[in-house]
Protein backbone atom coordinates (compact mmCIF):
# COMPACT_ATOMS: atom_id res chain seq x y z
CA UNK A 1 0.00 0.00 0.00
CA UNK A 2 2.99 2.33 1.10
CA UNK A 3 3.88 2.15 -2.78
CA UNK A 4 0.62 2.91 -4.56
CA UNK A 5 -0.95 6.55 -4.71
CA UNK A 6 -4.45 7.25 -3.44
CA UNK A 7 -6.06 6.66 -6.85
CA UNK A 8 -4.89 3.67 -7.37
CA UNK A 9 -6.25 2.01 -3.72
CA UNK A 10 -9.84 0.38 -3.56
CA UNK A 11 -12.18 0.69 -0.82
CA UNK A 12 -13.13 -2.69 0.50
CA UNK A 13 -10.13 -4.47 -0.83
CA UNK A 14 -8.47 -6.74 1.18
CA UNK A 15 -4.79 -6.75 1.31
CA UNK A 16 -3.20 -9.84 2.59
CA UNK A 17 0.09 -8.45 3.99
CA UNK A 18 1.32 -12.05 4.77
CA UNK A 19 2.39 -13.76 8.44
CA UNK A 20 4.92 -13.83 11.03
CA UNK A 21 6.47 -16.76 12.86
CA UNK A 22 6.47 -16.49 16.93
CA UNK A 23 9.15 -18.33 18.30
CA UNK A 24 10.53 -18.92 21.67
CA UNK A 25 13.71 -17.48 20.81
CA UNK A 26 12.02 -13.87 18.99
CA UNK A 27 9.51 -14.04 21.76
CA UNK A 28 12.25 -14.12 24.66
CA UNK A 29 14.30 -11.65 22.43
CA UNK A 30 11.90 -9.06 22.11
CA UNK A 31 10.39 -9.02 25.34
CA UNK A 32 13.80 -8.92 27.10
CA UNK A 33 14.69 -5.97 25.80
CA UNK A 34 11.22 -3.95 25.81
CA UNK A 35 8.40 -5.85 27.98
CA UNK A 36 10.33 -7.86 30.50
CA UNK A 37 7.00 -8.40 32.59
CA UNK A 38 7.35 -12.37 34.56
CA UNK A 39 4.88 -13.17 31.95
CA UNK A 40 6.50 -12.74 28.87
CA UNK A 41 10.05 -13.62 29.97
CA UNK A 42 10.05 -16.45 32.32
CA UNK A 43 7.71 -20.09 31.98
CA UNK A 44 7.48 -20.22 35.73
CA UNK A 45 5.83 -16.65 36.47
CA UNK A 46 3.86 -16.99 33.40
CA UNK A 47 2.29 -20.85 34.31
CA UNK A 48 1.14 -18.45 37.49
CA UNK A 49 0.27 -15.65 35.15
CA UNK A 50 -2.75 -14.01 33.32
CA UNK A 51 -1.89 -15.92 30.18
CA UNK A 52 -1.02 -19.91 31.52
CA UNK A 53 2.37 -19.54 29.90
CA UNK A 54 4.70 -17.35 28.36
CA UNK A 55 2.95 -14.98 26.04
CA UNK A 56 4.65 -12.56 23.47
CA UNK A 57 4.41 -9.02 24.30
CA UNK A 58 2.05 -6.73 22.47
CA UNK A 59 4.18 -4.94 21.15
CA UNK A 60 5.85 -7.52 19.62
CA UNK A 61 2.48 -8.46 17.69
CA UNK A 62 2.16 -4.59 16.62
CA UNK A 63 6.16 -4.54 15.19
CA UNK A 64 5.55 -7.98 13.23
CA UNK A 65 2.69 -6.38 12.11
CA UNK A 66 5.14 -3.23 11.00
CA UNK A 67 7.21 -6.32 9.35
CA UNK A 68 5.10 -7.79 7.51
CA UNK A 69 3.14 -4.81 6.08
CA UNK A 70 6.66 -3.64 4.72
CA UNK A 71 8.17 -6.48 3.33
CA UNK A 72 4.41 -6.81 1.56
CA UNK A 73 5.32 -3.88 -0.35
CA UNK A 74 8.49 -4.28 -2.44
CA UNK A 75 7.14 -2.28 -4.75
CA UNK A 76 6.71 0.41 -2.37
CA UNK A 77 10.32 0.21 -1.37
CA UNK A 78 11.84 0.87 -5.33
CA UNK A 79 9.41 3.57 -5.74
CA UNK A 80 10.25 5.72 -2.53
CA UNK A 81 14.20 4.45 -3.23
CA UNK A 82 13.68 6.71 -6.39
CA UNK A 83 11.15 9.37 -4.88
CA UNK A 84 11.40 9.98 -1.39
CA UNK A 85 8.98 12.59 -1.59
CA UNK A 86 6.44 10.46 -1.92
CA UNK A 87 5.55 10.52 1.55
CA UNK A 88 4.27 14.03 3.53
CA UNK A 89 6.13 15.85 5.08
CA UNK A 90 5.76 15.16 8.99
CA UNK A 91 5.05 11.26 7.97
CA UNK A 92 2.65 8.92 6.89
CA UNK A 93 0.45 8.38 9.50
CA UNK A 94 -1.35 10.85 11.93
CA UNK A 95 -1.79 7.50 14.23
CA UNK A 96 -3.49 4.74 14.92
CA UNK A 97 -6.94 4.07 17.13
CA UNK A 98 -8.38 0.73 18.87
CA UNK A 99 -5.33 -0.89 18.98
CA UNK A 100 -6.38 -3.88 20.96
CA UNK A 101 -4.59 -7.82 21.76
CA UNK A 102 -7.40 -9.21 21.54
CA UNK A 103 -5.70 -13.46 22.41
CA UNK A 104 -2.59 -14.05 23.94
CA UNK A 105 -0.03 -15.05 21.09
CA UNK A 106 2.35 -17.89 22.47
CA UNK A 107 5.81 -19.20 20.44
CA UNK A 108 5.03 -21.50 18.38
CA UNK A 109 1.80 -19.49 17.06
CA UNK A 110 1.70 -18.16 13.80
CA UNK A 111 0.24 -14.95 13.07
CA UNK A 112 -1.08 -14.10 9.32
CA UNK A 113 -2.03 -10.14 8.98
CA UNK A 114 -4.25 -8.32 6.71
CA UNK A 115 -5.66 -4.78 5.85
CA UNK A 116 -9.03 -3.55 4.72
CA UNK A 117 -9.14 -0.73 3.42
CA UNK A 118 -12.08 0.93 4.59
CA UNK A 119 -12.76 4.24 3.81
CA UNK A 120 -10.86 7.24 1.42
CA UNK A 121 -11.05 10.85 1.94
CA UNK A 122 -10.03 13.61 0.16
CA UNK A 123 -8.37 16.53 1.38
CA UNK A 124 -9.49 20.23 0.71
CA UNK A 125 -6.36 21.18 2.84
CA UNK A 126 -4.15 19.56 1.82
CA UNK A 127 -4.66 18.54 -2.24
CA UNK A 128 -1.84 16.37 -3.12
CA UNK A 129 -2.81 13.80 -0.37
CA UNK A 130 -5.72 11.66 0.46
CA UNK A 131 -6.30 9.69 3.87
CA UNK A 132 -6.83 5.89 3.43
CA UNK A 133 -7.91 4.23 6.59
CA UNK A 134 -7.89 0.31 7.61
CA UNK A 135 -8.80 -2.05 9.38
CA UNK A 136 -5.64 -4.30 10.53
CA UNK A 137 -5.84 -7.74 11.71
CA UNK A 138 -3.62 -10.33 13.08
CA UNK A 139 -5.24 -14.34 13.38
CA UNK A 140 -3.05 -17.32 14.86
CA UNK A 141 -3.26 -20.13 12.79
CA UNK A 142 -6.70 -21.39 14.14
CA UNK A 143 -8.06 -18.44 12.79
CA UNK A 144 -8.13 -16.34 15.89
CA UNK A 145 -8.22 -12.82 16.24
CA UNK A 146 -5.14 -11.89 18.14
CA UNK A 147 -4.70 -8.06 17.36
CA UNK A 148 -6.11 -5.47 15.53
CA UNK A 149 -6.20 -1.14 15.11
CA UNK A 150 -7.74 1.09 12.91
CA UNK A 151 -5.51 2.30 10.55
CA UNK A 152 -5.40 6.46 9.13
CA UNK A 153 -2.20 7.30 6.51
CA UNK A 154 -1.58 9.87 4.35
CA UNK A 155 -1.29 8.92 0.34
CA UNK A 156 -0.10 10.77 -2.23
CA UNK A 157 -2.46 11.61 -5.05
CA UNK A 158 -1.21 11.23 -8.51
CA UNK B 1 1.20 1.24 37.98
CA UNK B 2 1.83 -2.27 37.51
CA UNK B 3 2.17 -3.03 41.06
CA UNK B 4 -0.55 -1.02 42.39
CA UNK B 5 -3.95 -1.93 43.09
CA UNK B 6 -7.06 -0.36 41.78
CA UNK B 7 -7.43 1.42 45.24
CA UNK B 8 -3.76 2.84 45.80
CA UNK B 9 -4.00 4.74 42.37
CA UNK B 10 -5.11 8.40 42.40
CA UNK B 11 -7.20 9.95 39.75
CA UNK B 12 -5.29 12.55 38.58
CA UNK B 13 -1.52 11.47 40.06
CA UNK B 14 1.30 11.69 37.20
CA UNK B 15 3.85 8.54 36.71
CA UNK B 16 7.51 9.68 35.69
CA UNK B 17 8.05 6.33 33.69
CA UNK B 18 12.21 7.40 32.82
CA UNK B 19 13.22 8.15 29.21
CA UNK B 20 14.99 6.24 26.52
CA UNK B 21 18.11 6.80 24.64
CA UNK B 22 17.28 6.39 20.88
CA UNK B 23 20.95 5.75 18.94
CA UNK B 24 22.33 5.14 15.97
CA UNK B 25 22.62 1.66 16.81
CA UNK B 26 19.19 0.74 18.37
CA UNK B 27 17.47 3.06 15.41
CA UNK B 28 18.83 0.58 12.82
CA UNK B 29 18.88 -2.62 14.80
CA UNK B 30 14.89 -1.97 15.26
CA UNK B 31 14.39 -0.77 12.17
CA UNK B 32 15.82 -3.45 9.93
CA UNK B 33 14.26 -6.50 12.18
CA UNK B 34 10.40 -4.67 12.25
CA UNK B 35 10.34 -1.39 10.09
CA UNK B 36 13.26 -1.79 7.25
CA UNK B 37 11.27 1.55 5.45
CA UNK B 38 13.99 3.42 3.89
CA UNK B 39 13.80 6.80 6.00
CA UNK B 40 14.79 4.27 8.65
CA UNK B 41 17.30 2.18 7.36
CA UNK B 42 19.46 4.22 4.70
CA UNK B 43 20.88 8.02 5.22
CA UNK B 44 20.90 8.66 1.98
CA UNK B 45 17.37 7.77 0.95
CA UNK B 46 16.06 9.59 4.39
CA UNK B 47 17.37 12.85 3.41
CA UNK B 48 15.15 12.87 0.55
CA UNK B 49 12.53 11.47 2.95
CA UNK B 50 9.75 12.90 4.86
CA UNK B 51 11.91 12.99 8.27
CA UNK B 52 14.58 14.55 6.26
CA UNK B 53 17.35 12.65 8.04
CA UNK B 54 17.67 8.71 9.38
CA UNK B 55 14.50 8.67 12.10
CA UNK B 56 13.23 5.70 14.54
CA UNK B 57 10.20 3.45 13.62
CA UNK B 58 7.09 4.56 15.79
CA UNK B 59 6.78 1.21 16.69
CA UNK B 60 10.67 1.50 17.84
CA UNK B 61 9.28 4.30 20.39
CA UNK B 62 6.23 2.65 21.53
CA UNK B 63 7.94 -0.26 22.55
CA UNK B 64 10.82 1.78 24.82
CA UNK B 65 6.98 3.43 26.10
CA UNK B 66 6.37 -0.61 27.19
CA UNK B 67 10.75 -0.39 28.47
CA UNK B 68 10.36 2.32 30.63
CA UNK B 69 6.54 1.33 31.68
CA UNK B 70 8.12 -1.86 33.46
CA UNK B 71 11.16 -0.09 34.33
CA UNK B 72 9.64 1.98 36.68
CA UNK B 73 7.63 -0.67 38.04
CA UNK B 74 10.37 -2.65 40.40
CA UNK B 75 7.73 -3.19 42.74
CA UNK B 76 5.53 -4.58 40.21
CA UNK B 77 7.58 -7.31 39.30
CA UNK B 78 8.05 -8.41 42.68
CA UNK B 79 4.68 -8.30 43.84
CA UNK B 80 3.95 -10.11 40.39
CA UNK B 81 6.25 -12.70 41.05
CA UNK B 82 4.81 -13.96 43.91
CA UNK B 83 1.21 -13.30 43.10
CA UNK B 84 1.17 -13.72 39.13
CA UNK B 85 -2.93 -13.52 39.57
CA UNK B 86 -2.39 -9.76 40.23
CA UNK B 87 -3.57 -9.74 37.01
CA UNK B 88 -7.15 -10.63 34.87
CA UNK B 89 -6.78 -13.83 32.85
CA UNK B 90 -6.84 -12.84 29.51
CA UNK B 91 -3.98 -10.14 30.16
CA UNK B 92 -4.14 -6.98 31.71
CA UNK B 93 -4.77 -4.78 28.68
CA UNK B 94 -8.44 -4.41 26.31
CA UNK B 95 -6.74 -1.96 24.56
CA UNK B 96 -5.24 1.40 23.57
CA UNK B 97 -6.72 4.34 21.89
CA UNK B 98 -5.48 7.28 19.71
CA UNK B 99 -1.97 6.52 19.14
CA UNK B 100 0.10 9.03 17.22
CA UNK B 101 3.30 10.26 16.37
CA UNK B 102 3.03 13.46 16.35
CA UNK B 103 7.25 14.21 15.40
CA UNK B 104 9.68 12.23 14.69
CA UNK B 105 12.22 10.78 16.52
CA UNK B 106 15.85 11.00 15.67
CA UNK B 107 19.25 8.93 16.33
CA UNK B 108 20.85 11.29 19.87
CA UNK B 109 17.64 11.62 21.14
CA UNK B 110 16.10 10.90 24.27
CA UNK B 111 12.60 10.67 25.23
CA UNK B 112 10.90 10.64 28.26
CA UNK B 113 7.48 9.29 29.14
CA UNK B 114 4.96 9.52 31.73
CA UNK B 115 1.42 8.70 32.47
CA UNK B 116 -0.96 10.95 33.55
CA UNK B 117 -4.58 9.16 35.37
CA UNK B 118 -7.20 10.33 33.50
CA UNK B 119 -9.85 8.27 35.59
CA UNK B 120 -11.16 4.60 37.02
CA UNK B 121 -13.89 2.89 36.68
CA UNK B 122 -15.26 -0.01 38.35
CA UNK B 123 -16.86 -2.82 36.67
CA UNK B 124 -20.62 -4.22 37.68
CA UNK B 125 -19.90 -7.38 35.92
CA UNK B 126 -15.62 -8.09 37.48
CA UNK B 127 -16.63 -6.94 41.21
CA UNK B 128 -12.31 -8.17 41.57
CA UNK B 129 -11.31 -5.71 38.58
CA UNK B 130 -11.37 -2.15 37.95
CA UNK B 131 -10.64 0.00 34.80
CA UNK B 132 -8.02 2.82 34.53
CA UNK B 133 -7.60 5.27 32.25
CA UNK B 134 -4.43 6.90 31.30
CA UNK B 135 -3.15 9.39 28.90
CA UNK B 136 0.64 8.01 27.91
CA UNK B 137 2.81 10.84 26.60
CA UNK B 138 6.72 10.86 25.36
CA UNK B 139 8.66 14.07 25.07
CA UNK B 140 12.31 14.06 23.27
CA UNK B 141 14.74 16.58 24.87
CA UNK B 142 13.65 19.90 23.85
CA UNK B 143 10.16 19.22 25.54
CA UNK B 144 8.14 17.93 22.50
CA UNK B 145 5.23 15.93 22.28
CA UNK B 146 6.29 13.34 19.62
CA UNK B 147 4.18 10.07 20.66
CA UNK B 148 0.94 9.64 22.47
CA UNK B 149 -1.95 7.06 23.17
CA UNK B 150 -4.63 6.73 25.89
CA UNK B 151 -4.78 3.54 27.61
CA UNK B 152 -6.94 1.31 29.53
CA UNK B 153 -5.94 -1.31 31.68
CA UNK B 154 -7.66 -3.62 34.43
CA UNK B 155 -5.90 -3.34 37.75
CA UNK B 156 -7.00 -5.34 40.96
CA UNK B 157 -8.65 -4.58 43.17
CA UNK B 158 -7.77 -5.37 47.36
Amino acid sequence: MLGLYFDEIAEGSIVELGSYAFSRDNVLAFARKFDPQPFHVDDEAAARGPFGRLAASGWHTAAAWMKCYVASNHAAEARLATDGKALPEGGPSPGFTNLRWTKPVYPGDTVSYRSVITGKREMATRPKWGIVLSLNEGRNQAGELVFGFEGKVLVARR
